[in-house]
């Protein structure tokens, strides 16, 4: 039996998200079936990240146990046969038989892209997040750089679900433009559910000139979701860049 | 009686191409039918490019009489509230009364998309042809540069229309790159059947080390469609943008 670790990137505009929820429509049952597919396995696979329906990845990973003789580096071959269009694994490789994703030290990257313009662009629509008012990208990039840091980040997530903690660390968060594409980026320890789209509602409010940057410590240390802006919406969102790290406090 | 002319933006791939076949499915069909349902008027219209099926604009014209009182600036908002999220008029105008799209003297610019990775991006394969080999990008600069200036580009068509002529004028082509993406653009003053498509396949099979940027010169020379490459997908196509110009022999 081996542990194989696959890294794959999707367009999740048709999905229920990453991560299965027993009716079949997340990128993880689909990548499961590939598996069956190519190996006549019914594996159990574990995701690094949940991203939610609607939500992109330029990079996400999914590792699974197999006792089929593909090599190393040859799974992503095996499976894209089996894989629709939109979801394609591009890495892949054998890791220690104790190696579990969620319990790794990975730097996520997420992206969040919006398009400011007088009226929508059809071709970015997919995966943007069109905004017609006249945004202030200095003010949002000194928004965005008030994240950085070992925060509690309660005001900026979404959901019900109890964390045993609410404390991330922003290791970088910098908004660039080109044209009227605006991006936002953000590296951390990991993400709160909804956080990085609520970060996005956030600083797009701030450049829409809602709310000065400085208003963001105060989300910070009051911990209330209701100074907070809204959830931009998922097809902005890719998450871009997951990079394995042995000492995360050392960063 | 006014002339409109408007801008539009497009995602190609849901399309028969821009202009009407009779079978309702192409995007001037669209537009036709969001003009009757703000206006009650059933038009006909003329585009300035009759982009193929799959193909993408961010930039095309059309052009129609009216006798509704909509101001010409809000044309735009009156017929997006018709149209489908693919297709977005930006701009609109009153223009003479004998202005005709295809009389004008227009310079149009086309960019063909390649997205040149180990794998298939699944983030772009809707609007880029992904080419597994490693492409020589200053091999394929210098091959556009060969097609700048008035030739027949008889070796650079398809189909089988009569044409009166297949001497057209390039005034730019380049290729940039930027990551995993790589762009070739080229202005010109006209564009035969499948044109754009066939230079990029061709350029392309240089970049692939098939010909040497030479044999451009061969081609435009012999007039012989056999020599050059083959037509790239209509997915990476993307009609970007369209000016207006008085006198296209003085640019």
């Amino acid at each position: 039996m081996k542990r194989i670790r696959i890294r794959v990137a999707y367009d999740g505009t048709a999905y229920t998200g990453f991560q299965k929820q027993g009716d079949g429509t997340a990128v993880q049952d689909i990548l499961e079936a590939a598996v069956f597919a190519a190996t006549g396995e019914r594996v159990r696979s574990l995701g690094a990240s949940r991203t939610d329906a609607g939500v992109h990845a330029r990079d996400n990973i999914l590792v699974f146990d197999s006792r089929h003789p593909i090599p190393a580096d040859r799974w992503s071959y095996a499976l894209n046969c089996h894989l629709p269009e939109d979801i394609v694994v591009f890495h892949s490789e054998i890791v220690a038989a104790d190696h579990h994703p969620l319990r790794q030290h990975y730097k996520k990257t997420y992206e969040y892209h919006v398009t400011q313009a007088r009226f929508p662009n059809p071709l970015t629509a997919r995966y943007s997040w069109w905004i017609r008012e006249v945004l202030d990208v200095e003010v949002m990039r000194c928004a965005m750089k008030k994240l950085i840091g070992r925060h509690d980040f309660e005001a900026f997530r979404g959901g019900t679900h109890e964390y045993k903690s609410t404390v991330r660390t922003i290791y970088t968060a910098d908004v660039s433009q080109r044209g009227e594409e605006i991006i936002l980026s953000v590296t951390g320890d990991g993400f709160l559910y909804n956080m990085v789209r609520i970060i996005a509602g956030t600083v797009i409010y701030a450049g829409k000139g809602k709310f000065g940057p400085d208003r963001i410590d105060e989300m910070l240390r009051t911990r209330d979701r209701l100074l907070s802006g809204p959830t931009a919406p998922a097809c902005g969102l890719v998450l871009a860049r997951i990079e394995e790290t042995d000492n995360p406090d050392n960063m």
